[in-house]
């Protein structure tokens, strides 16, 4: 169990949270349980308070919490979780003593004050932007998204949620791509998974009443985010979708409810160390919300989020632009970016954020062709995806009868990916600290690394005979000294080259071994080549004179 | 000679506009000569003013004038034009009586009153944005931007200038990228290029005066965009560029001049139909101009050219967001999304803008590489962008003992891609009015068209000995018939297919021939084929039904 959730009573797996609650606090003031008194840096600190709920709290109450530590001040608002209790919830930054106090307009609830120490653990906090194109946690670790789509996990019967939390914990994936409103199915209405638990107060579309959240169902999604948090997994918890199919009307809902719906997830879900902040899945498919409408929603999140997790939009046919400022990353639906080579470099380009290919078709046997990839097709996009210095997202709909769609409901994965996408993250975090950069992206489309020091090279569905031994001439000086080795991408090898190859003289754009070797590939497809400096760095030669360019006005060489 | 020449002394190519301006005008004031009265639609009229030029009257002078038609409204700019003579420029963008008062804080150039008709004609007016990603003239008038590149050409001698107008005359090109400011060569300091003229005045380095232009300069400038316009040219005007390596400054000035440059070209070249606004050529290089100094200048063309003609910025490594309100479509370099299929869709779903690949590597024999491609792959690379619902645009730096680059100064074509791009533009121009777009792109990534009526499709450096005649099923019905050609791009054939093909019973995705025939073809590479629909159209039949997807949650089918 991960550290900080024995602070957090609606975290627990077993114990309704407003159970605990009542355990916990006394009427109308809550005393924080002794254990409250220390928390993990980046866990969660909860000041839970009880209070009458008349009127609605869910739309008239204003409650939040302010919690210093010197300088370092923090607002989060709090909620209302039903049956007379209010919560505010923390995740402390920094290790040491913190103190709070409540402010609202509700009087039962305003003026509380405490505080609680917190101290340095294991937790490595929430994944921020790093190097401009990559992520890391707040500690610095790096963080490489791996990521796979289970859409609908959290909706099943429990049963099914331990299966798929089974095989997460085997997988390699460490982000999950999930909806935080079920999508409409009439096995959700009736049938073996029919939910018991909607957003909104109510069980059917004819008695929803969008004026008043559902906090148990809330809880439940809480601990479906806390359990993927214990494994490791990041969340990029999917705010709107368009898949009501006009039944719900849950994406039909008025901009002043979706505007409270914000605020609310924001509220029950910042202090998540593992939570990233994804808009919508395919936005541009809800036809009543505009770019302008998602503007403002990713304002609110990013007003009312005291940690600044990271925020993007999953698009469909309008894609959203990522350059606005509240967008920490690109989350991108466009196939034909990992089919070939040299599109992530551009996107790069363009976005000057870390660009994650959130959906490149399904492995899988659907009817539907973005279900239809063979292992090997999205184990090379993936690589495509990789060498182009972006990320990318798994996900599975190969059906049988023993497994059922793996992006809907989770359960288990049946798809050769997997353990591939494994192998390519271990390839990955062996690498660069700073991750994967093209090198040399306009003229050689299917290399990356860090110039000087590591090269990874990929050649798809071609089949190689050979590698003549030449690289981009950037960070290269005569003399270095370089290893090899060639990767089985499909059937997981890495196998080291004997020679040694050493950098001749740097001519303009790209330099050869001095004796002009070749490796020697095995003219199979899905083969990669790793290319690691050795041995001391020569002394720093001069900059070869560049030969002025004829008709050229170029400054720079692009 | 085009028809509005005769009323804009200053565009007369043999007769300076100073000495013309004079014989037009008395002291003081102006008096239209008789032949201004009338101007065509588009064409140009001016307002030429005498007065004192006391003071600096580029930086101290207001001078602009309201040009009323009924209800509409323009107020242009003038503009300082050296020898006590002003001028104010108006483009009629309707027929009928004109009538315009002027506007200074200089007494003798303030409240000047005149009248004038402009009449219908030939002219098709200013290019605009149609359709989202194609362009069309004011008059609706479909307008396919075939572009080259002369950065240099109104920088060279005379007779230079008339062979490079000599070869236009007869090159497939209805767009001309050009600079308003010459990038620092030693050719145009000491040499057979040496210049007379620069845009400030001054003669070098030592002494250019950046607070005053230079008429002369932007007279000779106005010329040669006249004289493109009378071969139908548009001419994509670029603004900054960083080309100065250091010497003339012309590229490190400051805000402040920047920005009367902005302006002052705005008021001298914003009435001529054919100008296209580019504010900048690799804008990144230009190492001291933020993309928010950009947004400013952006800004300025928007607010003081009162015809909206088109704007863009052309990009080195940082690209500019072509999402910003006043950027009008997108200009790019970026070599790779023309190598590869499938990009272009990619830029026209993220822009909602028309797409034009103005650097795509040039077809030439430079010791650079973005100036080494064979006629054959700039040919293959304007087929992608086209196929790709896209635009492109050619250079050369095909030196040779008789040519030299004519990216820089014109002069003549050598390469083997001008004939294959004016068949390429031929075959566009006869295809769908409303230009070509993709067709299932995410999925058939090397066609577009028309969906149920023309489809091109292009095969690149493939070498197909058939195709299965099955399209996407978007927009077609049982029973349509259609008619095919075999494109050869290279050697520019098209030779009909005999038979008529049918359209079967519509499955989900991809329809084919009822026969399910197939067209043979000839293996080579550089292929396309067009298929158009003939004969009457079918009566409708209900839309399949679709099998819903198994584990989906898409609403539509991305």
């Amino acid at each position: 169990m991960h550290p900080h959730a024995r602070f957090s009573g609606g975290l627990f797996p077993c114990l309704p949270a407003f159970l605990l609650a009542l355990l916990l606090c006394a009427w109308a003031v809550c005393i924080p349980a002794a254990a409250q008194q220390r928390v993990e840096r980046y866990g969660m600190y909860e000041v839970v308070l009880k209070g009458k709920d008349a009127g609605n709290p869910f739309i008239d109450l204003e409650l939040s919490a302010t919690f210093t530590r010197g300088g370092e001040r923090f607002t989060p608002e709090g909620f209302y979780d039903g049956d007379g209790t209010y919560r505010v919830r923390f995740m402390p930054p920094a290790a040491g003593q913190w103190t709070y106090v409540t402010h609202s307009n509700h009087p039962d609830l305003d003026g509380k004050t405490g505080s609680f120490t917190a101290v340095e653990g294991a937790n490595k906090g929430p994944v921020r932007v790093a190097d401009t194109h990559h992520f890391a946690h707040a500690d610095g670790t790096p963080f490489r998204p791996f990521g796979t789509t289970i859409y609908e996990w959290a909706f099943q019967p429990e049963p099914k949620k331990l299966e798929t939390l089974a095989t997460l914990k085997k997988a390699p994936f460490n982000k999950a791509r999930m909806l935080a409103v079920p999508p409409y199915k009439p096995g959700y209405v009736e049938g073996p998974e029919k939910l018991s638990e909607f957003p909104f107060v109510g069980t059917s579309r004819d008695n929803f009443d969008f004026s008043r959240f559902n906090p148990a169902y809330f809880r439940s999604l809480e601990r479906d985010v806390k359990r993927l948090s214990d494994l490791g997994i990041q969340v990029d918890l999917i705010l709107f979708r368009p898949y009501d199919k006009g039944q719900w009307g849950f994406d039909t809902t008025s901009d002043a409810v979706n505007q409270r719906f914000v605020r609310y997830m924001v509220a029950r879900f910042a202090a998540f160390q593992n939570i990233w902040w994804s808009l919508a899945n395919e936005n541009s498919y809800i036809r009543h919300l505009t770019d302008e409408d998602f503007d403002r929603y990713f304002q609110i999140v990013q007003k009312y989020d005291p940690y600044q997790h990271l925020r993007s939009i999953h698009n469909a046919d309008r894609i959203y632009d990522y350059n606005k400022p509240w967008v920490t990353h690109v989350s991108l639906q466009y196939y034909n970016a990992v089919k070939v080579f040299g599109v992530s470099p551009m996107l790069r380009d363009m976005y000057r954020k870390p660009i994650v290919h959130d959906e490149i078709n399904y492995e899988g046997n659907s009817p539907s062709r973005w279900g239809q990839l063979s292992g090997e097709e999205l184990t090379r996009r993936f690589w495509v995806a990789l060498v182009g210095g972006a990320y990318a997202t798994h996900g599975e709909v190969l059906e049988s009868a023993k497994v059922r769609g793996w992006i809907a409901g989770g359960g288990q994965l049946a798809g050769t990916s997997p353990e591939r996408i494994g192998f390519l993250r271990k390839i990955v975090e062996a690498g660069p600290r700073r991750g994967l950069a093209p090198i040399d992206q306009l003229f050689v489309m299917n290399a990356a690394g860090e110039p000087g020091e590591y090269y990874l090279y990929y050649f798809g569905d071609e089949k190689p005979a050979e590698f003549p031994f030449v690289l981009p001439v950037k960070g290269l000086r005569k003399g270095m000294k370089f290893r090899a080795d060639i990767i089985d991408t499909w059937n997981m090898t890495v196998t080291p080259v004997p020679d040694t190859f050493e950098i001749g003289e740097p001519p303009r754009y790209r330099v050869a071994d001095v004796d002009n070797r070749v490796i020697k590939l095995p003219g199979r497809p899905y083969m990669a080549l790793r290319i690691q400096r050795v041995g001391d760095m020569p002394k720093a030669a001069p900059e070869p004179a560049r030969k002025p360019a004829a008709g050229a006005i170029v400054e720079e060489e692009l």
